[in-house]
């Protein structure tokens, strides 16, 4: 038995206890987002630098303003020719609510089946619990059989990606020394479907910006005062119904400046993903996709930028009826921006369309609001096509080359604080419920992600120097 | 001494007992929309059934789903051929929020000096406690002196008008046989200017309409769908943002149908007011008036319809950022409406103007709510002409003939269920603050209404019954 084989009869033999330390972690309440769960937070961090010791790590825990960060660094005993890769996860969650939806305690991991598939249900068994359980096992599998790992691994797990990681900027800038890394690996991502492994290779950008109008000082009666002052609210949706054309496009002047033509080998490969609009649309009540007409349902949502709304309030919005002319008026609102659009720039031409297209007599404010490019990575690389040719091996299928239509900060951060590219490798599904009540990870997916993980290292451990040195 | 002059001068030498009913009455938390004050509207029904009682009428509390109405009827000792006149009153008044802004206690009323004015101070003081009792006081002053008072009188006084008189409508149903009233008295409207009396001769109608628009059956990910779903905060904007041309014109097919153009005698009087535009913003914050610059201020409040936002919801409203796309979003509108417009057929037109502009993909459901005409009363009448002269008489000016941008809809329930025209005559000004912290009810306003009402009653119950008689 060669060693790659006995490693992953390893990882299926000791699948159990894998299960077992994941559900120790899915145990532990770190939601990032609920003071009351700070301890839970620590208690987490705890957990992750102890397992990585084990694995014979050298750990850190550092403090931030919340949460702490876990930076943990392997060396392997013998010197290495291949990459220092630097893998980045979280151990925070998302908030279990609404609670009444959850089948069990969100926190009470167990092993349920849904259509067909066994799956471990709880929060954080797939975002990024167990994601990052996937390459933790592989790890610790891997240093098992073989007594070392095969390369220089670095570990950064934080707890407040889920509440757009404030502390993780400043632990980077201070931490220079990790642009020594090659590649940062990220596993945060889905699989094409439940048999078809992917890399995702575009992440489109945030810009987000709020908006509030200003008409009267206070409240009026609409009856005191109705057709005799301009009314915030009219004023907001005048401008707002107008940023986009027929409801597809933005109709921001410039918004589409810098934007590139998708290349037509993408076009290609992503028109030969089967994708089905009907499941895609399956939870969301909706029977047909929206959007630009002359881009594919994957276009639109990989590769197209939009203007969003994501809240607008104003006024009263109770039960019943309160004549009033409010005081004021306002909309959050998210634009995913693609390679090719300056975040920065592209706030200031909505910004500009929205004074320009303002009644007289409002005034309007912007707050502003998180900005990050999109990204786009370079698949030439040959860790690329390693990374590929494995994934492929473990799952019987090529790995798709695929887009996200959101967005991964942490990505942004690696390359413009240290200069480090990002591999995204996700072993989850589209119906893993995140973010909602019973959320899954397919023990199919635990195991695979496993498996090709101490694939994917062992390969990459091999490649001569000359292909990835900067 | 006359006999009018011998019970003004007992008005006035009464007034400190007058302002002491009044402070007692105030004392009673009467707060209709707070479900904690019902035992205080129960105190205060009881307590205008008692002042009526005192007064000599036959007085009747009426139990409804909500708080009693009070009926109270008066019959002359000796047979008169004078109209019989209905006054309306209510004894609640709006909730005291926000307390922190009273300089004392909204239910301990005083006397304070407010621009050299002195006043009463206190939630109710003017609306609707103070008006009501200067009709109340004055019948008790005529008692007094006369023994007897000169004309029929009924007196309804409800305890839900700060909450849309819900109940007053079944009650008014059941009691046809009050449609042998001449005319209705309310004192629930302002004067011109504090020195200068007026009688409301037009309201403008009310017309509630709510709109919810649903796209996806539960918020989204902006970054898994953005760009391929509806988002209904964009379909609601772009359908609103068209309700209105350049800001200022309702944009509805229809919408104007049925309006005359304002009769030039009314034109000429209400030019004739001296309107000052800097005052009557100056609490705004606004330095300039808006609206259809083809008409005055006056006529954008008295005699244009209005179509307002009263308020706009949908998506996250929070702090911070949620980049979500909604499930829905919504708005609720009021139109101020003027006479020639039907509000159901305002309502239709309306409502299909939102069908027609939403784009595809979203649903709207329509909720619904209250809808009033406008009225006109028509002032050729010989009450108004001899209640102008008594106004005259008491004030040292004629009274102005002006509209009100709001509506009354107890005028409207007078006109449809018993048949009866209203005659609005109040004492209130604008800067009473009635529904707001600081209530107030200048002492000249209290006395000058008290002694205007014995004018007016007097004067009235010489009256031939061919001028008033149906």
């Amino acid at each position: 038995m060669s060693s790659i084989e006995a490693i992953l009869s390893r990882a299926d033999k000791e699948f159990d206890q894998s299960i077992a330390r994941l559900f120790e972690l899915m145990r532990i309440e770190s939601v990032s987002a609920d003071p009351a769960c700070k301890n839970a937070c620590f208690e987490a961090s705890e957990w992750v630098r102890q397992i990585l010791c084990n694995i014979g790590f050298n750990v850190s825990v550092y403090a931030t303003a919340g949460h702490p960060i876990v930076l943990g660094h392997y060396r392997p005993a013998e010197s290495c020719a291949g990459p220092h890769l630097l893998f980045y996860g979280h151990y925070d969650v998302q908030p279990p609510d609404p609670l009444d939806l959850w089948e069990r305690p969100p926190f009470d991991p167990y092993i349920g089946s849904l259509n067909g598939q066994d799956c471990i249900v709880g929060r954080g068994a797939c975002d990024d619990k167990g994601q990052m359980m996937t390459f933790i096992e592989a790890m610790r599998v891997i240093k098992q059989e073989t007594g070392d790992l095969p390369l220089k691994i670095t570990v950064i797990v934080e707890g407040e990606e889920e509440i757009l990681s404030p502390s993780l900027g400043g632990f980077l800038a201070a931490h220079r020394e990790l642009a020594d890394v090659d590649y940062a690996l990220i596993c945060d991502t889905n699989m094409w479907d439940a048999k078809t492994p992917a890399i995702t290779t575009r992440l489109r950008g945030t810009l987000s910006e709020e908006i509030v109008v200003t008409g009267p000082d206070c409240d009026l009666h609409s009856g005191s005062f109705g057709g005799t002052v301009i009314n915030p609210i009219q004023a907001l949706t005048h401008v707002l119904g107008r940023l986009h054309t027929d409801c597809s496009r933005v109709n921001v002047p410039g918004f589409y400046d810098g934007i590139s033509d998708l290349p037509a080998a993408i076009k290609t490969e992503w028109n030969n993903l089967i994708f089905d609009e009907t499941e895609f649309l399956s939870d969301t009540g909706l029977n047909r996709a929206f959007g630009e007409p002359e881009y594919t349902v994957l276009e639109r949502l990989w590769a197209r930028p939009t203007l969003e709304f994501n809240g607008i309030f104003g006024g009263y919005s109770g039960e019943g009826l309160k004549a009033i002319i409010p005081s004021k008026a306002g909309a959050k609102i998210t634009c995913r921006l693609v390679p090719g659009q300056n975040p920065e720039a592209v706030r200031t031409k909505i910004r500009a369309f929205v004074v320009d297209k303002l009644p007289d007599g409002v005034t309007a404010e912007f707050l502003g609001g998180e900005a990050c490019s999109a990204v786009e990575i370079d698949v030439g690389a040959e860790v690329f096509s390693r990374i590929k040719t494995e994934l492929t091996s473990e799952w019987g299928k090529p790995a798709a080359m695929i887009g996200c239509g959101g967005s991964i900060p942490v990505v942004q951060s690696f390359q413009n604080l240290l200069g480090i590219d990002s591999i995204l490798i996700g072993f989850g599904l589209a119906d893993d419920a995140t973010h909602s009540p019973n959320e899954k990870y397919n023990l199919k997916c635990f195991r695979g992600g496993i498996r090709s993980w101490v694939r994917i290292l062992t390969s990459v451990a091999t490649m001569a120097n000359t292909t990835f040195e900067k």
